[in-house]
């Protein structure tokens, strides 16, 4: 097994041929920024041939000055009967100006005769002339076996024949590709060793895909056995059910098996990285995902919180900081009294873990999550709550009554609605009205202007998160909903949660609370 | 490799414990009912010494006449320094009446020593103390060695006498369990061997954790040692990043591997399972999850869409149809216009693959897409527009306007929406109000009731999900939100999309199409 391993993150790629994972040319390079930064150093950026914004991206990536990376463009080998030369397709390669080329060739019989149509022996002719010429255009060229380990099973004989001619061609790196997902872990090993026993020559890479949710095991089997390139996708973005996990791979080879991937030092950006480009993906990281997953280090079970606060290697594999990541105890009815307790301490300390206020408030807290609260991402939701249990709180406004408008057509000013709001305050009736592209926007403008006059540190605060979840699906219009919103004044960061069958109702819970909850941070920084 | 495996699954127990995850005791019934369904074998209900919600599953579960699941009450091994006739715990297991228990105990001395603050010795005994008693009243008991492989490596004299220990308890089986997630499948396999070469008498089980995302690499690992039961989760759901994934692993085991897990008329049961479950959990399934996701037979590139057309096995591992899914072709700007002809082909045969009208229809469904539409999960929508491209759309009504009233505080209805709708029916107008517990359930109501008297067949039509993403949240409540909408009319089922930075309007353009998709539907049925 190698020192080190050539990481090789194909998210621009294959990532975007995942459903629901669409980039603009802008997230495009905003990802190629953020793997760079990270220190992956092949990063396969797109398919010039087929896709015309992976070409604009060629020409605009210059303006990234990358650190660590080498981009990589993608393709395929020359269409049969054609010379390479006059392929447009591994043209618009060298257009793309990138120093390595990623070509993909079919290795599995099948393929050759079913698919492409043609015969073994041109299919052999495709990728040893297309990986010369790309070669002598002073391109470094990989060979994406595609199909490797179906077509070994199939026929040996062809598939090797296959990275035969890649090697023959000038392919300094031949990568054995689980296209369909198929392989488990073991099957990988085998294969890949005795590639690179026949093999010394180049270096082998592996390309495993999760259809049978082993494409991490996968990925690790074939290090094992020699390989020194490993491709995936930061977050396992990918046809179907996705490629292999690489900031999993990363952590686990970097972490546990001693081997290098990228800088040691940056290895405590995994989850930050990992959080950013979920946000340019515009998909909600899964909290589940190892290591790097909001999730990876929450602990739920009453005893697993208690063994953790004990020592914390009894109930993690790994510490939290290592990945940048934290340590997080959940509310919930498994949840024993300890991470409760430590979460209200850290209010107000002196409580007795035995205590009538202790036991209202976790009465409170059961009875919320009932009617669809979660307090897991609403810390600010969560201090409110005890505050009010505990008689240390008191409002800051008095809502008397909102009413929204929300019309169509909508007139000249493009806003299709406005709420008019009146609070008290200390006494005092403000009343007013704004409008807004949609009614949570129209009734969060209404109230800011209603509370300027008392609260005018209020200017400082915004949202800059909202979130909407159904429950309960199947009561469809009618059904409740939670949502969530997260604020910051610049300093802080703090997000509440709001909950009805009403989406407005339910937007404005979570706006009081957000306001009440600078409020009340703002007057204790004062004290 | 044993020709069968025993399932075991803890969903209800391991599963809760999981960020996000809560289940009422009726979800529990329904989570029950439906592994029973499917066949699996033992179904570990709760832990009914530390929550009382779980006593009360346990005594309302007789309803349930399982077909072939096993209930299972969890626990632990008595306290220490007191008899195991005096544990409260180990007697609600006896109370929960189920004929077989499963209790974990520690393996690792460092949890013995520093978790418990107990003696090496008084752990052997606790164990052993607590197998029995439950035997002698008749029990089955399978022992659950927590943090088994951490252990084994720290001291595996002591791993192995805990094990010892519950077998000469009377343990049935001896579960390995990976706690923290941390191992990788080739040290499981090692370990595992050792365990059953030494423990011939007993069954050896293995409970893998996905914090090294290589669960089910694990799982099949031990299985591959002998390992004859695999607990795990369904749907992975678990602590952290969760357990081994049920699912994937009676697919592997069972179609690539040949080894009876579940009756196999039953496997084409696994994705409805999964997607019920995941209903039943409140969570969205993701779409990646290998065999059931929806997106674990969807093809978005052009060229798998055109591969797996010629030859399905060449580019899916195995067939949907084996496991109750079905195949996909996605839009993107990947996808090859064949698998997008092929779409439009089923509305409209006949049109040529370079015409005019196909381009108008790729232009104007990537130009929605920009807008933030997704039609991946909205086929009546892609329907809809595919016909007004094509010039073979007539909308049913037309909106002259709707205006809606939200307000705070709701007067004695309850209600705190008003909508009220103006549209024209054939040069006809009408008009109607109509409440509801939300602006868009009262939208909702309003249209129905204008439409009623023109289309009464709409009666019939009812919505059955409801869906909110917020896309670009950084926009706070300014953001655009994409609403998903699923109606049936009790023969089918069709899903509908609107986008709006207005959560009204993008549910208002989501109804109307869901309308009008009814409307043509039996129109042509009617033909």
């Amino acid at each position: 097994m190698n020192k080190s391993l050539e990481i090789f993150d194909s998210t621009l790629r294959d990532g975007s041929q995942g459903e629901g994972i669409s980039f603009s040319v802008e997230d495009k390079l905003a990802v190629v920024r953020l793997l760079d930064e990270l220190g992956i150093p092949y990063i396969e950026a797109g398919n010039p041939g087929s896709n015309p914004k992976d070409m604009e991206l060629f020409r605009e990536v210059e303006r990234c000055k990358l650190k660590h990376a080498t981009l990589v463009a993608f393709g395929s080998t020359r269409r049969k009967g054609i010379r390479a030369e006059e392929d447009k397709s591994l043209n618009s390669l060298l257009e793309a100006g990138t120093s390595v080329c990623c070509i993909f060739g079919k290795s599995w019989d099948l393929h050759v005769t079913e698919i492409l149509g043609t015969t073994l022996e041109e299919n052999l002719n495709m990728i040893r002339e297309s990986v010369a010429y790309l070669k002598s255009k002073g391109k470094r060229v990989f060979f994406d076996a595609e199909h490797f380990f179906d077509g070994y099973r199939h026929n040996p004989q062809f598939a090797m024949d296959a990275l035969a001619a890649a090697v023959e061609g000038g392919a300094e790196t031949v990568v054995l590709c689980d296209t369909n997902g198929g392989c488990f872990p073991e099957e990988i090993k085998e294969v890949t060793r005795l590639v690179v026993e026949r093999f010394p020559e180049v270096k082998v890479g592996i390309h495993c895909h999760n259809d049978s949710g082993v494409a991490v095991a996968g990925s690790m089997a074939a290090v094992e056995a020699g390989a020194v390139q490993v491709q995936g996708t930061y977050l396992g973005f990918g046809e179907r059910c996705g490629n292999a996990n690489l900031s999993t791979v990363i952590a686990n080879a970097q972490i546990k098996m001693g081997v290098q991937c990228i800088p040691e030092e940056n290895l405590s950006g995994l989850t930050q990285t990992a959080r950013e480009l979920a946000e340019v993906a515009n998909l909600q990281l899964p909290n589940t995902t190892p290591y790097v997953g909001a999730s990876a280090f929450a602990h739920k079970a009453g005893m697993h919180a208690d063994g953790v606060l004990k020592n914390s290697c009894s109930f993690e594999h790994v510490s939290p900081d290592v990945v940048g990541n934290e340590r997080r105890f959940l509310m919930s009815e498994q949840t024993g009294r300890t991470a409760v307790l430590r979460r209200i301490h850290k209010l107000c300390p002196g409580l007795d873990r035995d205590s009538l206020e202790i036991r209202c408030i976790i009465d409170r807290l059961k009875q919320m999550e009932m009617e669809g609260y979660q307090f897991e991402g609403a810390d600010a939701s969560f201090d409110l709550v005890v505050r009010k249990e505990l008689h240390r709180y008191s409002p800051s406004f008095e809502l008397v009554s909102y009413k929204i408008l929300d019309e169509q057509p909508v007139d000249d000013t493009g806003n299709s609605a406005t709420a008019t709001i009146k609070i008290r305050v200390n006494g005092q009736l403000s009343i007013s009205a704004a409008e807004g592209d949609g009614p949570v926007h129209a009734l969060d403008q209404a109230l800011r202007e209603a509370l300027a006059q008392f609260y005018p540190r209020l200017e400082k605060s915004r949202l800059i998160d909202y979130k909407v979840r159904v429950m309960d699906s199947g009561d469809a219009t009618a059904a409740v909903v939670r949502v969530l919103i997260t604020s910051t004044d610049g300093k802080r960061v703090w997000t509440t949660v709001g909950v009805s069958a009403d989406v407005i109702r339910a937007s404005w819970l979570a706006l009081v609370d957000s306001f009440e909850y600078k409020l009340i941070c703002d007057r204790e920084a004062k004290d």
